[in-house]
């Protein structure tokens, strides 16, 4: 297809195309003569990709360049793209790993994952900074005086763990190798505030259920 | 006890518990002589909730008091109360209800309600932010070009009724009606970021199970 065409099929206009292409964040279409390019199914793929990662996820673009660069390099093996790609997301900042409440939080996230049989999250838990999130929450809690420990966390991390089953055999159904890396990078902006949204309506349904509307 | 000791206990500073009771976040101590007051356990456990809405939610002091007045408004009825107190937190914006996928996303959203058998959340669909940011999210993966219905969201939110059962059995077990309500204004703060940070993490280890390392 050509450029209008692409900008008709994925709703984004011409110029912002061409600023993607520039920006590197759309690789160039085939060139059929000096003026005309010719696009396919992976550029509107693509285009998609940067609208979600721009547009919803308010990723920066030097960003979403660094995203996509762990997404189409396949010299690396495919927990370390679905993970890097999300890595390069953006996460809470480092915790203060001199603070006392810090180092607290640490050993009781630590106990959960041995107690869950999470082996492969321990031995990533230096680098993951979905680890990094749940210290630094732990820690706000106990900060702000409340001693649930993480052991609370226990039956929660069990549902996580059946959602992320589910994401990753959702994963599994993209035809392409590519697709399913990209699917991950898209979940990780679009599943999370679907999924804050239905557990706030689920807490509505329940609450009601219980209490009625009075 | 006194100024100084509700400050130690609390960690926050004699000044700043001083700003709240003038913002009227903290009720005031009992007068016992022209310059002394008296706080006791319930001041300690109101600054907690009030610096977890400022400094771990980022809840304006405004909105802090808009909170407060229905967690103590008792002439409301318990689910009220639960749910006012949390619609007062920041939510997504308005959809734009004349836009095409904001009314496709409607039926959608009202057709898996009614698969789930979630009819009190169908009846207060119009009133719910909760409902509102389903509508948003499901819009916004239709107008990027994404075909993934809301049937897809089913098993995800049979997982996320159960997190809410959790939610309301935890809540259950505070110990009076003042904690309880307390105890659902901090879950909407301090949770949201818990289950987050455990999704990823479960999708770090379910993916690394299925995939090994490499």
């Amino acid at each position: 297809m050509r450029l209008a065409e692409l900008s008709r099929q994925s709703g984004v206009s011409t110029a912002t195309i061409k600023y993607y292409l520039r920006e590197g964040l759309l690789p160039p279409g085939r060139q059929i003569n000096a003026t005309t390019a010719e696009y396919d199914e992976e550029h509107l793929r693509r285009l998609r990709l940067v609208r979600a990662m721009i547009q919803v996820g308010g990723v920066p673009v030097a960003k979403v360049r660094e995203v996509l660069g762990h997404v189409d390099d396949d010299s690396l093996g495919r927990a370390i793209r679905l993970g890097a790609a999300m890595w390069a997301l953006p996460q809470v900042p480092e915790p203060d790993e001199d603070d006392g409440y810090v180092q607290a939080a640490h050993e009781e996230v630590a106990a959960l994952l041995d107690r869950l049989g999470w082996q492969n999250a321990a031995l990533l838990s230096t680098i993951s900074p979905a680890y990094r999130s749940l210290v630094v929450a732990v820690a706000a809690f106990r900060r702000l005086g409340y001693d649930w420990g993480a052991e609370l966390l226990e039956p929660y991390a069990e549902l996580m763990y059946r959602t992320a089953v589910l994401d990753l055999d959702n994963l599994e159904t993209q035809p392409s190798e590519a697709e399913r890396i990209e699917f991950a990078v898209l979940g990780a902006i679009l599943n999370e505030p679907v999924l804050q949204a239905l557990h706030r309506l689920a807490q509505e349904e329940e609450s009601t259920r219980r209490y009625g509307f009075e």
